[in-house]
């Protein structure tokens, strides 16, 4: 049976495979796939992988994804680089500014702080954004604000807290999204800690003085 | 917005997007991944949708995907030559040997027919299984039986009877595969025409004369 599956094609399968979120059913219906496409779509796949490799760098100062050594929105002099958002990911980027909600700059961490996994601060972008904070006060301009937008997920949240402890002092203000019921949720299927949550970060509606 | 999704990435996730079953937000997943991944795996990746291009032919007796002009099966000389398994895919040979059921020869139609799409009898294998039949009969020993294993669709049930009714004549048995009730499953959520086929397939437990 093992004989049966042709080297080649057992080494693609296993590459596949290797991706998050693909399994082995997966990852052999896709090799299957490719060995019948166009020749033109393997080879736009396999081109495609080898530039982003190439071609794809880090921006230095916010270490979101980039094509130049600063990235787009660290280019743009319309953003408001005293405001920044903290993410753990470059996809987080891409959901924020999707919104339009934030006109600031970015700092992406590359993971969140997680013991098990073996994950400490020094294994991301931390000191880089801690040294970010720093040249701003030292300049004389502090920044204004540091949102903390990590995941509302264990690794996330210790993140989240660690950040706060270590900017304060440093910025006028370190804040937390908002972590409550999804926009169209449903009360009843909320977790307990995300009720909770929603409950502590309840806000009133509008100011009211009594008569 | 648009402009933030850097060209190569940009790529990747359209080249991803292409594949069947990966969806924008699965691309966009999978390419940040191998953005950030040991070097090694993206190399792996690319290399292995090369050399599955390069190196995969297709058996040029039965048209399963093969390293060498003839299959691992059709290269076995333990296997039953005179009994064929017509399948759609390649795939599905390895699910049927996965089973062990059958030690005879397969033919790989690559597709079924479907005017919908376009795909007539010509754009299959046909005209090879014909031929395969035609030389077995014309040499004195015409094949045993022929199995056709394509799928329980519109397009497979299709397939099938054309064939059927091509074959009529050039082999001692032309079968079909049974339709019914999967195992583990349960007949109050079949579907009617699975349960019509269930009831039409359905055999003696045993043979038993009444005293």
């Amino acid at each position: 049976m093992a004989s049966l599956v042709i080297a080649p094609v057992a080494r693609l399968i296993e590459a596949f495979n290797r991706l998050p979120g693909i399994g082995p059913k997966t990852a052999q219906r896709l090799t299957y796939h490719l060995l019948r496409a166009p020749d033109a779509e393997a080879r736009a796949l396999a081109s495609a992988l080898v530039a982003v490799r190439e071609e794809v760098v880090f921006c230095e100062r916010c270490f979101n994804i980039s094509d130049a050594p600063l990235c787009p929105i660290c280019r743009d002099p319309g953003r408001d680089a005293t405001r920044l958002c903290v993410v753990e990911e470059p996809l987080d980027v891409l959901a924020i500014e999707r919104t339009s909600e934030f006109r600031g700059a970015y700092h992406v961490l590359h993971g969140a702080i997680s013991p098990i996994d073996g994950v400490g601060p020094d294994r991301l972008r931390i000191r880089e954004l801690l040294e970010r904070v720093d040249a701003a006060a030292a300049a004389g301009s502090p920044l204004v604000e540091v949102i903390l937008a990590t995941n509302p997920t264990l690794e996330g949240e210790a993140t989240a807290m660690y950040l706060d402890e270590r900017l304060a002092g440093q910025v006028r203000s370190v804040t937390r999204i908002a972590r409550g019921i999804p926009v169209g949720g449903d009360l009843e299927y909320a977790d307990e800690v995300t009720l909770i949550r929603a409950f502590q970060g309840r806000r009133a509606l509008a100011e009211r003085s009594l008569p």
